[in-house]
């Protein structure tokens, strides 16, 4: 990794996602308006959204392979199978928030990382709808449109109790017993009253994009997103910026709170990842966090039974 | 009503909320700063929000009493039980999406609306986070950033069923027996697979501010949204841009689904807003609108109960 220009690195990818939300917003565009033409002229709506969705992964593939030759691709529509190995390897997706996407919510996002010996060293999301763009690299911070370090707060806040939490949680695809009952279980035991054995906590939000969801977490906005079926290319960029910004990433139960990034997190699937807390006297911010997320967990039922 | 000039009002508006989201972005900097500076300096954050949430609400209602002395206002903080008369009424709030101004969370926004004779006839909704502007005077149509006419799609797209759904919902601060198992359970059958009982829509969302959701309802980017619980002055500007965009707004139970706005429904504090749909040969859009509140009431509890 010695060898790797973080710097130059994360300029050519601050360019990419910009060019890359630029196309997406044009295949918005030419999606709406070839559907709003006579029903003889109709294209797939669902073709279309593939299309720009691989017409993009393509752009990006190219751009990285003739800038960093020697650099592997792990991406949502080149998938078959590639592990994360120790090698410099770019992990992103041109779409994420396709169903966003299909109905014109705005929360969608390019989302592209670069990870190291499988640790995000790079990331960066950009929303062209909202022409928000997060931005980071190891050691040298993380940033909300080049300019707002994150977190939004300056120094963290302190956090001090779930019920305090704003977090960002998702029904995902998976609508079939056992998965969405016991989703829907969680997402009940947080919110519900302290009096009924929950913990009340200030509310969920859902916004249907995890790479948002984990920028969203770093900037602060969020206390925490927990998920349940989402890939290596919806977090990697996500999580560089979430650790620059002084978040923690952990994996999906409560046997495994280390807090430490490696490959095994990133292809887990399974994601806890808690904003930046101010330490006390009594804890850094990382025994805080691992204290929320064992708190966390004994919420859900375990997703890996 | 035929001596309100609709287009100065609604230009008043316009820069009203505008100049209101300046202050609380303003608000919220202060706020952090703040939080931020030593313990003995620290302002509580609850009276701070409080601060800047009556400052905004009353820099609103002197502005309007200067442009229109002879008009009454109902909003968030200064409410005291008024009713809505035939009256031209102003009804407003200066911080939607409290919580999320709290944290930091960038779905927050001012509404303003005027109604006379209890229907909303201009309309503005202003997200100085992400510098969003919802506008809308009654047969004027509706705009984002005053550029883009909604819905986004230019026309209206069809709708076929509720398993096709963008759906926003809320979990609300009633938190206890029974209306949060109630909406819990009304959001499972929602979200479930048709296998077991489900509508299996596409996705719920929950962004935390009321306003923003009717937004995206009548910008095409949300099909529905309910909400039980909220107020006049979070749906007031919102159901004239929805109205405008070709959106419908429902009352809070299955028995009253004329699609009729009145100062009955605006002070119901339940309601359903559904965008608007493409007619077919066999249905009308309010028809096909009807048709879906109708079967969406049929997955909830009757909250009137």
């Amino acid at each position: 990794m010695s060898d790797l220009d973080l710097d130059s690195i994360l300029a050519f990818t601050i360019k990419l996602a910009l060019e890359a939300g630029e196309k997406i917003k044009a295949g918005q565009q030419n999606r709406f308006a070839s559907e709003s033409t006579s029903e003889k002229e109709k294209v797939n709506s669902v073709d279309l959204v593939t299309e720009v969705d691989k017409a993009v992964e393509k752009f990006i593939v190219e751009k990285i392979s003739e800038a960093y030759p020697e650099h592997k691709f792990i991406g949502e529509e080149s998938y078959e199978g590639q592990q994360i190995t120790d090698e410099p390897t770019w992990i992103g997706i041109p779409i994420d928030g396709t169903t966003n996407f299909v109905h014109g919510f705005p929360m969608v996002c390019t989302s592209i990382g670069l990870a190291v010996k499988g640790v995000p060293v790079v990331g960066v999301i950009y929303n062209p709808f909202l022409d928000q763009l997060y931005s980071a690299a190891k050691g040298r911070g993380a940033y909300l449109n080049l300019k707002q370090k994150l977190p939004i707060t300056g120094q963290a806040k302190p956090l001090l109790s779930l019920g305090q939490a704003l977090i960002a949680v998702e029904y995902g695809s998976q609508r079939s017993p056992p998965a969405l009952p016991r989703k829907v279980a969680a997402f009940e035991k947080l919110t519900a009253h302290t009096d009924v054995g929950g913990k009340m906590a200030h509310a969920l939000r859902s916004l249907g994009s995890a790479a948002i969801n984990i920028a969203l977490v770093a900037s602060g906005g969020l206390d925490m997103y927990w998920e349940v079926g989402c890939w290596p290319w919806d977090v990697t960029a996500g999580i560089c910026i979430l650790h620059e910004a002084g978040g923690a990433a952990f994996a999906g139960k409560a046997s495994s709170l280390s807090g430490n990034v490696n490959a095994e997190l990133l292809a887990g699937r399974k994601y806890l990842l808690i904003r930046g807390i101010a330490p006390t006297a009594d804890e850094t911010t990382l025994q805080i966090q691992k204290r929320f997320a064992k708190e966390f967990y004994d919420c859900t039922e375990d997703f890996d039974a």
